[in-house]
């Protein structure tokens, strides 16, 4: 962890995140870490009843902790009614985004008739095509590639390696990671005579602000209208979207999740990890489905929504296993049986 | 979408594509649209009985459809046998690819001992090994690295930050998008002692002519002999294709699925999104494996083979996990049952 | 497969990597392959009964086997304890690395304040940030970006465009593949109002040495501790190993497995490819978990976890699927069944 930011007083935090300050003003934190790991210049939190044990031993300077938990402890501490994003914001006070110096890099390639702002940063081996825009503030990390007529939104970051392709759309206040690719061409195949041929993706991959999407995670182009990203998205790594998807405002998608083609998500939506979506399907607002959950239908009710197996030792995985692959013809015997009961109880009445 | 290229009349496009033009000649189309969204410089399609509905409310111009939907509609028209394969050639026709001008930029890194067709166009900070060969009219985009000795084919091209190792090939006619990783190490590693020593991966990846890859998958290169992608071969985002697997001729393979090594894949088979194909087992020309189904014993009739639970509401799932996980007991369950009433029924008589 | 390396004799191969040679000393071979493949020039080998049968049929000019199968062939043979080891022996002394010319590439931006070993090689548009540090003889391939304050240790490989964010390390003697993401934020998101704030991840990933990654594999560094990969392990292609994941030494993980965040991995673990492991739990040493296992709960007895379903055809998978969906109202159908078989039972006495 890096240490090397100047401290913040407790005053100087309440002041600037609000909650309400119980202990001494003018005890200073340098950094956010966990109750049993903090250190005495550390800002510690209690997010859950999970680890109220810790509470005693910590050796933080001090802890944010809910309303509910404000009596816990005699340690200085900040009260809120939402430790856990109090924390988030508490961390970003102390670890601001290192300094990047604004202008474009020698090595970087950028075409005379692309349009970048001169308090953008363009790093080295960066590529920016013709009718690009790269927004005020904005960060493009070493070896990005940003397509002809594409845009970059302002205060938005790309780390290394991301490619934008040409009349795709980011955002203000992205975050896009390494490796992440955006408006590649959509899986659009004709069959004919045994062979495909390819459906040229003519849509264009539109991402809202606020979005952050994890490393190579890929957004696939609209084949004809547009994929569109929502304000507020937050994406794991090794995600794939594929064309004419929508990702409705502030739905958050884990690790290795897949959402198939022309599939509309609601908003507030939780996707989890390896969760799989079919195509020319809808899920509504406010839908939780689980880890490792394939959806094939539309989705109309809120609520959570599963289809996962949790592993089980391997003899009783196979014993189950046996019998589900012979599961057609148990339903069969229990009606079989079922009627002949029936029978023997209508002869003993 | 993108209308700025010169228009075409229908007259033109069947004279290039084949079709029964009915309607006037001489209306002009700029691009494809669906029929609820085309407007009236836009061609519109109808490949299928679902959306016939919305032929008689359209506002384009004209609409491909096939032929017994031949007169489905008042509107100018072309008939074809096959509409969606149609689609693709006139969306082909009217959105050609960007112009890409030949010659090498400033700052590529090709060895002088590679050898680069004069008709080739090499993005900026692309590196081109020692030996390495890229044919006629291929484009390099910008941040690929091809290895020494790797060859790409003639009009193929390679988006941003496409990794072709050394030594392996890619056909004509290819597309590999941005993030593909070709001739990566397969996974050989031998156990020894409780540690594990790299067995060096000596084989290469060989991908035939008219083979399209999605963003960010990887195709190993071989262990001993040579990972193999076969002719009109297309995968979509996210794909593992492990070391010594061949994929036959015009296979479709859907985002994020995984084939493991030495797996053999038929021609013209359709694998869905997730699938997994375990290691050394074959699968015969024509199969289609249904997204999120494993496959692990060699497939050796034609069909369709599927093995996903779609979600269900988390109560109702847990209430059928629970009973799954006594499954082995529930059938000896029934099993007991039917003795006794077999018993019963005995005594009944 | 490539020969271009100078050959070796039986004696000299035996002389440096031990077993006992079985035949004529000065037979020299050139390159390693599979029974049936190998040609007069090439060193074979026999590690597991299975290939016994293609042994009389051999091209090859010298076989590896294990003691068991000492006498199974009269051809120049090398025995030893462990075959598949002693192959990969063979063919790393058969295949060595390419030389590398030590250096930095005229077109790599190294920043001053970094410290680059004299014989480290730093490839083309190779990006390396202020307070870096490459080791003796480390290899960073073309387009790759090590961040500020990152280290790779001796020996260390990076092919082409791998990505190392600030603060990460990476051991010694270590393979990263192209596409490689180290250190990417892992997915520490907090709810408020409906919206989600960021959790700033200031921990670090930290591998350990002999590491190897394969292409397009994420490894994300720590929420506020570190994410930590220990010494020895194996991953494959298209792995997300999430934030504060510790993976214990000498474990290997197969393609598209995803760990969640702050899992712990025992030692000497395998796991299966597309295995998904749930956050917050541990793994013991020694557990092996299958292909396509979802592990939910923590496992603390070394052993097999599966939990898979094979693929079955379309129809036979959709009869079982019915029958699963109403697998709670089945298991009490039987319990009712039993009731009432034992009410007729007691009748019958």
């Amino acid at each position: 962890m890096n240490a090397a930011h100047p401290p913040y007083t407790l005053e100087q935090i309440v002041a600037r995140l609000g909650g309400e300050l119980i202990g001494p003003p003018h005890i200073s934190v340098r950094q956010v870490a966990p109750l049993d790991q903090a250190g005495p210049e550390d800002l510690s939190f209690l997010t859950g009843g999970k680890y109220r044990r810790l509470l005693e031993g910590t050796r933080a300077a001090a802890v944010i902790l809910g309303t509910a938990d404000r009596d816990s402890t005699e340690r200085p501490r900040i009260v809120s009614t939402n430790p856990y994003a109090y924390l988030a914001r508490a961390s970003a006070l102390l670890n601001p985004a290192a300094p990047v110096e604004p202008g474009i890099h020698a090595t970087a390639v950028v075409d005379p008739r692309a349009s970048v702002a001169a308090s953008a940063s363009i790093g080295p081996c960066v590529t920016v095509g013709a009718g690009a825009t790269i927004g005020e503030r904005a960060v493009i990390g070493a070896g990005c590639a940003i397509g002809t007529d594409a845009s970059i939104g302002a205060d938005t970051r790309l780390h290394a390696n991301v490619v934008v392709y040409p009349g795709c759309r980011v955002g203000a206040r992205g975050i896009l990671h390494s490796g992440v690719v955006i408006g590649g061409d959509g899986f659009g195949i004709a069959e004919e005579d045994g062979r495909w041929i390819k459906v040229p993706q003519v849509g264009r991959a539109i991402l809202g602000d606020d979005v952050e999407i994890g490393a190579n995670t890929t957004v696939d182009r609209g084949a004809l209208g547009d994929t569109v990203i929502e304000d507020g998205v937050k994406m794991d790594n090794l995600i794939q979207i594929a064309h004419n998807v929508v990702v409705g405002a502030h739905t958050a998608i884990a690790a290795c999740a897949g959402i198939a083609g022309s599939a509309r998500i609601g908003r507030q939506c939780r996707i989890g990890g390896a969760a799989m979506i079919h195509g020319h399907i809808e899920i509504c607002d406010h839908a939780i489905v689980g880890a490792g959950t394939m959806v094939r239908k539309s989705i109309t009710e809120p609520g959570i929504y599963d289809g996962f197996f949790p592993s089980l030792p391997h003899r009783e995985w196979m014993k189950n296993l046996a019998q589900f692959n012979r599961l057609h013809e148990l339903g069969r015997t229990v009606q079989e049986l079922k009627a002949r009961l029936e029978a023997l109880e209508g002869k003993a009445k």
